[in-house]
């Protein structure tokens, strides 16, 4: 059941000549498309409910289409185009040049269930993965060629493979695994009380500041803090004030400037929530993760390759960004999709 | 300056058979002194203060003297004794057949500076080597033969061989560095954060409970965590709930019952105010750093041996139990202090 919802661009591409490289483009030549479908979903722990599934889709209408899904603080609006100006969160891997860039592929991407804080109960991976079923259907995608999904959008990503394998040639499970870790799963946990001491005297938003800051601490490595933050601190109003502070302060202010208190608890019980079994996954799956990730750290991704058997490969990255590699090392990052984008798909089991 | 507030226990000691193993031996035999000394502190940031030190003195009076410091949260009963039969802080490093047993060592403590939660004023590691100095005068006790201190204890260790090089023979700096790491930094200033956060309530214990909760994290790895809470969370009252929580929970309650929040606040800023060129140590030094520490990273010791020249040594651990491995992981961690505290001591230079 769904109906739409649509605004669209659909402006003259430049002609690509055959074989040349990608040449730059402004992303006024990128066609978009943007809007919503009403579908009514079969939550896991959260009922029945009527749900908005708000979309975006960028990039020519004859090229393969993938789906990118982000955090659980990731959007529809992955980079810039003819619709929408304004960077998107997953700008600096599609530009012209990228792997997955605007000219060669369509990308999807869209708001995840309870990313507008309209929904305060459980939400599992499991129903972000009915959703994405649902809104390909309506659009009339019967296959994605490429699942992309990074952190919480590879918990969804393994998800649709087990529950919609047909919907998928195959899976970039990046930087996130078949469950959470335990260790990752208690530090959220902690975030969520945070947001709990905040909400007591309805400091909603200096609670969930704090929490993002913390997170920002899961996200990034030590090595990085290191080589930016190496100072003494200083004294403030009687107080010690440590060089990293004004930066997590100002990430937190960010955060809470966009992100509903609702949207951000219940997407955070949805990561912990997650669970799939990797031997019932029969898409290719490529899992990519980086060394230095302290959120799910490579053991995890190891055992998400294992449990996939010949559904599954393993790439790791060096990078001193951590859990942030996929947004803050792009380059690295995109040679890694380029070269699984570009591998031959087995015959499907 | 300073004056005597004794109560002191000597029993008579069971006879050591020269060259047999150390036998098994009832805290009653320990001989024990607690008392305490008045003083005047130059302190770096707080002025000048009169403080009351609270220590205490266990094993032979003939044995030779090291002082044991340990955390912040640690304090001057270490072990069971004559005197205070309940087991100390430092229990499982200092029962029979440990490198410092109590009956061929005599082990020092004191309570920090600022531990009673009387002092709401910047702390430095420095004012806690002159406060330990100042500790060693009165009781008459002109060297030690080894400070022992772990995590800020090592700091304190550090600041006293660099500041009262003349009072101690060695120092074993355990889990503990020249400088707090940047990113161990903004991790502690965020617990601060949640402390205030529950402050603006009134809400006290509820925010100490929540930041000691976020440095058991600190303390411990992801390792312990996936073996000990490897399962699904379950569904409280609407709430997604972890399996580490009621770990984290208990940890809390325990911590606010016996840490004062002003001691805590100061104590934890005065780690982070803790700096120490290693290059000033003409003290012999065992660097003793424990792999998988995510507070203290081995990075940060080797370069604290490094920067103490021919004065440091170095030695690593490894163990699952990270920055509290010299409290859990004891009998790893006696062998490597075992064969420290055997190693000659070189010429001074």
């Amino acid at each position: 059941m769904s109906s739409f919802l649509c605004e669209a661009i659909h402006p003259s591409r430049a002609p690509a000549a055959a074989g040349a490289p990608p040449r730059p483009a402004a992303a006024s030549v990128i066609p978009a498309l943007r809007g919503s479908i009403d579908a009514v979903l079969a939550m896991r722990y959260a009922g029945t409910r009527r749900l908005r599934l708000q979309y975006e889709l960028a990039g020519p209408e004859d090229a393969p289409v993938a789906l990118l899904a982000g955090g659980i603080s990731a959007h529809r609006h992955v980079a810039a185009n003819a619709l929408d100006p304004s960077p998107g969160w997953a700008q600096g891997l599609l530009d012209v040049g990228r792997a997955l860039n605007l000219s060669r592929w369509r990308i999807l991407a869209f708001d995840y269930v309870g990313a507008d804080g309209e929904l305060d109960a459980p939400i599992d991976t499991a129903d972000q993965a009915d959703a994405a079923a649902l809104l390909l259907e309506a659009l009339g995608i019967d296959a994605l060629h490429a699942f992309v999904g990074y952190s919480y959008g590879a918990q969804v990503g393994l998800q649709l493979a087990v529950r919609h394998p047909q919907r998928l040639r195959r899976l970039l499970a990046i930087s996130g695994a078949h469950r959470p870790h335990p260790y990752a799963a208690a530090w959220r946990a902690l975030q969520r009380k945070v947001v709990a001491l905040g909400q007591l005297q309805c400091a909603d938003a200096q609670g969930l500041s704090l929490a993002r800051q913390f997170a920002m601490l899961s996200y990034r490595t030590p090595e990085e803090f290191a080589a930016r933050f190496d100072v003494p601190p200083v004294l403030c109003n009687g107080r010690v004030r440590v060089a990293a502070e004004d930066y997590l302060d100002a990430a937190g202010a960010k955060f809470v400037a966009r992100m509903p208190t609702t949207a951000w608890l219940r997407l955070s019980e949805s990561i912990d929530l997650h669970r799939v079994d990797p031997a019932q996954v029969r898409v290719p799956v490529s899992v990519i993760a980086v060394e230095s990730d302290r959120l799910v750290p490579l053991a995890d991704a190891v055992a998400l390759q294992e449990g996939l058997g010949c559904h599954g490969r393993l790439r790791v990255l060096r990078s001193d960004y951590g859990h942030d590699a996929f947004l803050k090392d792009s380059v690295r990052m995109d040679a890694l999709l380029a070269s699984e984008l570009a591998a031959p798909l087995p015959a499907r089991t």
